[in-house]
């Protein structure tokens, strides 16, 4: 299948290299210059227990994409989506499909504006990777990710693209309510990624704090009663207490959460306008009170103007 | 008259210095046993537009205060006073008046557990000082401050209590509602402080922030619905519109507030307490929603355990 991996971060390239290692013709498309000049070069270097090889997968920038594929695998940064798209709508061609593995709440809605909906895939990924550098990822651990058609009349070409990418290793499982899996996801970054980053803590750290208890709760309450507009049934409780099991040192508890990264330790703006931001934003136009999540995204945006100069 | 200055940190030495100087007959009472030390030995080093003076005002452990005074003007930390008032319950006389010129919310509660209501005085300054170290005030600008009785029948008293501290050059105006006053500091500790201490930054670089007005506004919104089950009423726009010229550098702007003092710089418990975390208690007990209020003291006990290890 000829695939586009749109975003070649260190998930991006993980799957380019996945699903190319499986006999896909792969291009990698990514508006980062010098990595895409040094996979070009040199091959993308794919660090994986501690081995190094580097592999062949053509690399571009997204002005220079030209060839339209079957499939296009949407690995940007929430707030790249939309200019990414813009870049390469050339080849959104009439039968691409779109699948979306990004973060965070809303970017259907953003997909939808350039690509027909019996197109889109959205997608949750429970894989993890890392970027040693430009053109270096890194492979750790296990993984699997979900997928489900926007377009109820497309469930058939879904589950062929699961199947492709279950092919290449990635343990894709076709989902009946993805919807749900993303706003559950959400409800993770929601919580720990905007207070480990207003607190300056890991994870372990942050579970180990006396509000922590209440403190998810409130957020997640104000994401369930949004969710719930959207016809996604999240239970406060069970999602909360899926959270507290990630607070374990075995688990994710001495990790950083992404948005910690960027703001705190690379000094980038956070995705938080499509987590908490999103949930804050529609509950204005949803006439819900979201003051919990409206105070977090007014203090992390605070803190990216005071932090990023 | 026989004044003990209860709490005889920076703001105390300022007090107890000044009526000390116009002839009162002052005592010092305070725990920190280095300050006490030091001021018995040397006098209190008071420093004075560059100048410095060593004035002999007796200084004592509350443990060690036996006589009782006419007046006792409070100056502890928030969460200093109860136990201060437990150790000078000896020289609370029958007719001692007790005024207590704390920061925050709730002291006159706290004070009639102890004190016979009709010898309550509150009051707000607006002096500064600061401590050099132990047994070294430095004193800058000029100031005023508001007294009131608590007890209606009191207010001759109260007046000559002014009077007193005016012969001082303190400034002391008798006020016909302190409760107002009060509730206006507290908005703008409340305001300033938590969320310099939250955010990392001065008053200057809070006041630029773009969610810096809606942001006070909230939280002066839930203030202000608390105060009215006080019979006070705090206008919010008047409130956010005075803090709002405080971020002026020829004002405050420049400063890191106390609380930013306390935890971040010197690594201590705050007062959030009683500012953020009175209107949110107060809150519950009135069935008054104060959901930003909630999470700025969350936050903040969260910033607390974090840094003070």
């Amino acid at each position: 299948m000829k695939i586009a991996i749109v975003g070649a971060g260190a998930m991006g390239s993980r799957y380019g290299y996945m699903l190319h290692k499986a006999g896909n013709k792969v291009t990698l498309i990514d508006a980062w210059k010098q990595h895409v000049d040094i996979i070009n070069k040199e091959g993308l270097t794919v660090e994986e227990n501690g081995a190094l090889s580097k592999v062949k997968i053509p690399a571009m920038l997204p002005e220079d994409a030209k060839e339209v594929p079957d499939l296009i695998i949407l690995f940007t940064k929430s707030m790249g989506l939309e200019p990414m798209l813009k870049s390469i709508k050339n080849i959104l061609g009439k039968n691409t499909r779109v699948l979306c593995l990004l973060n965070g709440l809303g970017h259907n809605e953003t997909i939808a504006k350039y690509v027909d909906r019996k197109n889109i895939l959205m997608g949750v990924t429970l894989w993890t990777a890392g970027l040693a550098g430009p053109g270096h990822v890194v492979l750790t651990g296990d993984g699997s990710l979900e997928v489900q058609n926007n377009d109820p009349s497309m469930k058939v070409e879904a589950k062929e693209i699961c199947s492709i990418l279950s092919q290449a290793g990635l343990n894709a499982h076709y989902s009946e309510d993805v919807l749900f899996s993303i706003w559950r996801k959400a409800c993770v970054n929601g919580t720990l990624n905007s207070s480990c980053t207003i607190l300056d803590c890991n994870i372990k750290e942050f579970g180990e704090l006396k509000e922590a208890p209440q403190l998810i709760r409130n957020i997640i309450k104000e994401f369930a009663e949004v969710a719930a507009k959207y016809g996604v049934k999240l239970n406060v409780e069970e999602v909360a207490e899926g959270i507290e099991k990630i607070y374990d040192p075995s688990q994710a508890g001495a990790h950083y959460p992404s948005m910690h990264q960027d703001l705190i330790q690379n000094h980038r703006l956070t995705e938080i306008d499509y987590i908490n931001g999103y949930v804050s934003r529609k509950g204005k136009e949803f006439n819900i009170n979201t003051p919990y999540n409206d105070l977090i995204t007014d203090i992390v945006h605070a803190k990216e103007q005071l932090i990023i100069k």
